[in-house]
């Protein structure tokens, strides 16, 4: 069985959600953070902004799959957004 | 009397204001979004950020004192910081 | 005849152009620096991010094709990227 | 004798650089490539940003003094800062 995370697809190779918010500074202000954090478990999301609207993808190239990073990742970006309220 | 914001100090040439976060991560994604804003303005604060503090300052140069430029930046980073459940 | 800015490619509704940076902390300062000036111009990218690249589309939706904006975000993006050694 | 790390200035207990940039959008990208480094390294700054300056302070506060971070992130600000024409 796949492994869920609240909110984010599971293809079996790739993570995605997206997270929608009040408008483009916000938006902005979310990547950011999550960047930040990103940088630290070395592990980085390929992702689309527009406008007030983030579009994420995680998938682990070397693996070819999920790992536990994707996982992790997912989940501090789930954080992050759970903290305002949009 | 004094113009006010909620949570700013008017020394009647400044506004200012600590505002403080989870984390450093937190931090950054409000001052990346706040910068957003104050470009959009036109009008840039000065800003000391130490770890999951950004210490704010506000003032208008050219006046050398306070323009409602300043009390227009304050409020926006209220609600920049309302947002958040800090 | 189409409007050409250096670096990017004009498909008559949008612009398109890949930046591709030394890293990631790299690409995300461009990024940063870009949505600054973007909400200036009140004019925002459609933009992706793989680790040190990011692709950038340009449209302006109310118009279903191309505006002065599109050209204008597009040098400044430009300009951004040129007073970096890459 | 004390450990110089080029464009630093050294107290003994904390190093501190001015970075000057052409606008308030570079030094803003320059801050979030900075702070991206700086979380991946666990260290970070106590930095003030006015307009297109940004003010450095790096300490040790475990230490009351400098420690080999300090040192490691004077030396990646000062190459974020060295690969633009600023």
């Amino acid at each position: 069985m796949k492994q869920q995370v609240e909110g984010w697809s599971n293809s079996g190779t790739a993570l995605s959600r997206q997270f929608k918010f009040r408008d483009f500074a916000e938006a902005i202000g979310f990547m950011m953070s999550a960047a930040v954090i990103a940088e630290k478990l070395n592990h980085h999301p390929e992702w689309t902004n527009t406008y007030n609207k983030v579009e994420v993808t995680l998938t682990t190239h070397d693996k070819e799959g999920l790992s536990d990073l994707d996982f992790e990742l997912a989940k501090a970006m789930n954080e992050l957004f759970a903290i305002r309220k949009n």
